[in-house]
């Protein structure tokens, strides 16, 4: 919302005072596989969800540019104008990145603000052997990036990175509120950030990461992305090779995505109710591991895909003896299926 | 922004979808002494600053509901709609209570949703001796009230209160994300609050409010907010004994708003630079304090007034002793202007 809200003011700096209906119908785009809050941020700013633009995804759910460039000209012939791209890295369920540098220069030969919600996948800018998948957020206007995620700061801990260097937070939220941001302090009042901001009473969030990264060092909080990334791998590798199991597809970040295909169901891929009856058991057995108190897994449902399981590997405390005793325990509480 | 947000998705449920422009040009209502934060919300929610209707305040700094009604006719005649009246119990600056009662007998008259903002002042209702300071905030649609401030809870614990039993917050804000609101859930998942918010992933900081209210009860809590107005009492009674402080106003709530005149300046109220020299005592005060960390207390200017201290009593640790300080201490520090 922050990175939205300071595209249009720029763009549009009169907004602030006379609001959208001064404006002629805006348009950003992201990608099918985006998180939700896009669209309920693009509602509680105002522009509504019309106006955000649904782009395509490859099959591994990685935003299409051929696309973003076919949904640019749709809403300009449609009147409306496109002012921001919002790609993901890291979404939700697959943990795809999108192709940052194609969208940098659609973004570039459109002038469009260009957003990185990186809020999951932000992290492995600090792994110099995964940090690859991030190619082109130098780019970026904004990034959000979230390490009470992949870092495991206490939540919330969230940081919005912009490109700009004109105090264009300053400008868009500023009120000026005499009682508060008084001019007559004996320090450089530049300083006080309180104005930059929408929120006025709120905790010192940044103080987690400011001393996580100190006891960690940069060295640490690496370690703890690669071996994410690696303990990942090696869930993936056991899952092949198990009879049960079936991966959605290789993972690319530590979403590692799979179905648990029960007993009674191995080997009948041919049958025509078979999806219908796979969709079924992992909330049977989110059922069984809540009541048991083992462990906590996420399902869901994902396009055509019925419900699947997805463990985020994340915790720096996990090892490869968890990642054995998650899949035994999906065998035994699935045994019966 | 929430209660914002909300009345004007039950006016027009549509704008959701179809975002603000859409809709005729609306107009919300606060006394030009409540908290910033309602114009930098319009701003934020697209409906911009302009659609903030300031409303007069006495010279206690209480909303006058003549004026509301003036307001109210002023924007109808320019075209725009008016649709949400935001009182203020307990405003930042003064402490003042709008006439809830009065206000309400507006809305209801118009047919507009009625906010209070009672971030600072809501936790006088847990006072049976102060409690009619809030007299009518049964008639609002909607009550902010942060637990955080008078009660002292840990920064940030916000509540929002709706009259509503419609499932508003569900409408509004809902958005179904498959895979994390699903519905193949083994309990009932109107249970799962996560769709009714604008945020996602989020502290549980309504656990800190519930926690503190066991431990203390009803009447802990109620001690608290007496014990508050008696300590402010104190002061105002001290301040009137001693010879270089001057009372803004007598209180209604516990911001105790006085000028510290220095030496130099006692018996000049007459001289015509008096005021302009008076205004520049807080900050040099307050620059000794901080460097000698020995208090903290807040100053601001208010409209034609100089910059005075506002000594806000809330902290249930503070004792008589720590108000003789204050006084001793201000007089030692401004001993020499």
């Amino acid at each position: 919302m922050y990175a939205v809200n300071l595209a249009r003011y720029q763009r549009y700096p009169d907004c602030k005072r006379r609001g959208l209906r001064a404006l002629p119908p805006l348009a950003l785009f992201t990608s099918k596989e985006c998180h939700y809050s896009i669209k309920k941020g693009a509602a509680f700013l105002g522009l509504g969800t019309d106006s955000v633009r649904v782009v395509k995804a490859d099959e591994r759910g990685k935003m299409i540019p051929e696309d973003l460039e076919r949904q640019i000209s749709l809403a300009e012939a449609e009147g409306a104008v496109p002012f921001l791209v919002c790609a993901t890295s890291g979404t939700t369920v697959l943990g795809a990145f999108d192709p940052l540098e194609a969208i940098a220069d659609v973004c570039q030969r459109h002038g469009l603000w260009m957003h990185v919600d990186a809020a999951w996948g932000g992290s492995v800018l600090l792994s110099q052997t995964h940090r690859n998948l991030l190619d082109g957020i130098q780019r970026a206007d904004s990034v959000a990036w979230n390490p009470h995620k992949l870092l495991t700061a206490g939540l919330q801990c969230s940081a919005l990175l912009l490109q700009d260097t004109s105090n264009l937070l300053k400008h868009c939220h500023g009120s000026q509120a005499s009682y508060l941001f008084q001019q007559d302090k004996f320090y450089d009042v530049a300083l006080d950030t309180g104005d930059k901001v929408v929120q006025c009473g709120r905790r010192v969030d940044c103080l987690k990461l400011w001393l996580m990264w100190k006891a960690q060092g940069g060295q640490g909080l690496e370690r703890r992305v690669d071996q994410a990334f690696a303990l990942a791998r090696y869930l993936v590798e056991e899952i092949k090779k198990r009879e049960g199991f079936v991966l959605v597809m290789e993972p690319e970040f530590v979403n590692v995505c799979f179905w648990f295909v029960p007993p009674s169901l191995r080997g009948k891929q041919e049958s025509p109710d078979y999806s219908e009856r796979l969709a079924k058991v992992a909330p049977i057995l989110k059922e069984r591991m809540v009541k048991e108190g083992s462990m906590m897994i996420g399902y869901q449902p994902h396009g055509t895909r019925g419900n699947f399981f997805r463990m985020v590997v994340a915790n720096p405390a996990l090892t490869r003896a968890d990642m054995d005793f998650l899949l035994n325990e999906l065998e035994r509480l699935g045994q019966d299926l």
